[in-house]
């Protein structure tokens, strides 16, 4: 993207936490408050107290947008954007809808309640790195990258397990919030919001739907310990990390000089990679699995946890590919209708072609792990995902001497 | 509706089982065909064996097709349509939608594979069922009422049991399915379908996803062992079991002065009803409350599964609803902008409201049971729903005595 591009698309997300408000009293509370004025006076009598929990459910509504207030307020400045929001480009309805999605992130990541959720892989990892780099010094030059970093609860913990951590991530909704939370020196449990004011099925009590979770369970700058050895690259994981050429030109993978050296100088430049509940949000899982055996070293690990459930499954729309060619850079044999959706690859497939012909080893391997997603414990919510872990070994190039 | 419209409806439902082989090709196969042609040389020598499995998952397909040519072969003369599919109205893309979910609801009800997930509710309503009424004489007397019936099966295992059952159901795509399944004369196991091969997400292995299934998994006419005390009816279930008067007119319930009379015969007419996986598809949750009330004769039982999972919870649509004179008939205080979703009551309120307005006393109540939803025991599927059983009575109506 050229930087006006850029900064639209970072527009949009800010106005998007900037509109949450209108948008979520029009989409949650208004049309229940209207269904509501509807029913009969005898349907109302049943219900006497409904009226007065769609008036609490409004001051939750607005105690969020409160909070995004906040995180606009604070990310103007630090991003260089333009001051009037009036200014600022239009979100579209699936900017919108992110901003009702990222509660649910921020609760999987920046809250006590969901810590056994992150627990089912943070157990798995740290008796993997106690084992493997158990000395303190060591860890300091040892390089971890997280694509998919979210707003970087793992970045954070890792770095407090005294590793160097490079987040990547390519939402803004996701970068913006992330710096929000990271950087912001907030008290533990400073911060409330009402992450569940936007769900209707599967609660308990409409008292459980409307209680407020306070964020961030930890103080951050105390996990972080003036190490400064996190990072956050924003951008395609392919694109920033991938081979130098070869895979396919497309939105997620640029033919541009720069980029392709930027991506050489990445090659073998990581001890591990581990992806959370990433691998199955791409059009291409051959990309990624390119990408991840192109940045780690020889003999480095890749860590995996999640969930196979492919994002662009039931997606219609088609995007652009094309050949990168190398020694001009130019784009040929444009491909104008690739499908989003396709190579959805099974976990035994998956796990077959990344041995067999990505040169990784099995070194552990768990399946059928259950897991919320940023569930509530004490509700009657839906019950999540069957989550796969593995902890794969890339094989070390032999030399053959004759 | 008109007999007019009603045979449009029932024609669009035929036609989209009809035209199914096209759009899942089209959906499904095509799409995934376009992506393999698109990787480079490089990554379709990775996945060698990807061509032919998309073979395979063509095939599936177009046996799933000549599955519902059956089926539509059959119906075309039992619901005495317009012998010509070129002259039969189209289905729209919802419609289309239908006939992959059918697979699903087929797997869920007349499948060896998902008899667990049958037994869940069912195990709890024959313990209650051997206790309450264990003599065989007196259960051939004792109504049934089962709404949200889909494809039959708990009609026929209770019919089995020695009950007297009705199912009601609004969906055509589920009555013409049941109608063809339950009276098909169908061997054990003589169908062959391929449900699983319109979702890429979750599989273990590709030769899992294309496995096939034996349906159904009982001889139907054995278990309803010549005895006719089976029926299903077709639509509302507001409209043909409610109160008289006294719900609001909509699309799902009518002022017309038959169908008032047909409710008022209905009242207290039934002594069980059984809701499975059906209370949280209405748009007004007390105007169900009010129906089984209605229905059930003092005394009677209300036995629930299922979770609270709200169909409408995210539909921006609006219904128009109205007052019936109960004088006139005539509809009045019409309302076109009653948003469809709103009204999605807790468990906790749920329970309440039928406990102290519509006069129930708890029996049993469990919640929390954890529950699939036509899936795959074997796999690494979605894990599915958590579930609430209750067993409500329906209080006799106590006469004071000065």
């Amino acid at each position: 993207m050229s930087d006006g591009e850029e900064a639209r698309v970072l527009e949009k997300a800010l106005s998007s936490y900037y509109h949450y408000e209108e948008y979520a009293l029009n989409e949650i509370w208004k049309p229940r408050m209207c269904k509501w004025m509807s029913l009969s006076n005898l349907q109302k009598s049943k219900i006497p107290w409904y009226g007065k929990y769609l008036g609490e459910l409004k001051r939750c509504i607005m105690k969020n947008a409160e909070f995004y207030r906040l995180v606009v307020q604070r990310s103007v400045a630090y991003w260089g954007c333009n001051p009037n929001p009036d200014q600022w480009s239009q979100p579209t309805s699936y900017d919108m809808d992110k901003t009702v999605l990222m509660f649910t992130q921020i609760l999987r990541e920046w809250s006590q309640e969901c810590q056994d959720e992150r627990d089912l892989l943070l157990t798995r990892l740290r008796a993997f790195l106690n084992q493997e780099i158990p000395n303190k010094f060591e860890r300091r030059v040892v390089k971890v990258l997280i694509p998919g970093a979210g707003l970087g609860r793992l970045i954070v913990d890792l770095v407090n397990d005294g590793f160097c951590v490079e987040g990547n991530e390519t939402s803004y909704h996701m970068l913006l919030l992330s710096r929000f939370i990271l950087n912001g020196e907030h008290p533990k449990e400073g911060l409330t919001i009402y992450p569940f004011v936007h769900t209707f099925s599967h609660q308990l009590s409409h008292e459980h739907q409307l209680r407020p979770i306070r964020i961030p369970d930890v103080r951050i700058s105390e996990m972080l310990n003036g190490v400064c050895s996190m990072s956050m690259s924003a951008g395609s994981f392919v694109d920033l990390y991938g081979p130098p050429l070869g895979i396919k030109w497309s939105e997620y993978y640029s033919a541009d000089i720069e980029m392709i050296r930027y991506r050489e100088q990445n090659a073998s430049s990581v001890r591990i990679v581990v992806t959370n509940f990433f691998i199955d949000t791409g059009s291409n899982i051959l990309d990624y699995l390119e990408t991840i055996s192109h940045v780690l070293e020889d003999g480095g690990y890749w860590v995996n946890f999640g969930p196979l459930m492919y994002h662009y499954e039931n997606d219609s729309q088609v995007e652009v590919t094309g050949d990168i060619d190398p020694t001009t850079g130019e784009v040929k044999n444009v491909n104008r209708f690739v499908p989003v959706k396709g190579l959805e690859l099974s976990l035994n497939d998956l796990i077959q072609v990344a041995c067999d012909q990505y040169a990784f080893d099995i070194i552990a391997k768990e399946i059928g792990i259950k897991s919320g997603y940023g569930r509530d414990p004490t509700g009657i919510a839906l019950l999540g995902y069957m989550c796969n872990y593995w902890l794969f070994k890339k094989r070390k190039k032999s030399f053959s001497i004759c």
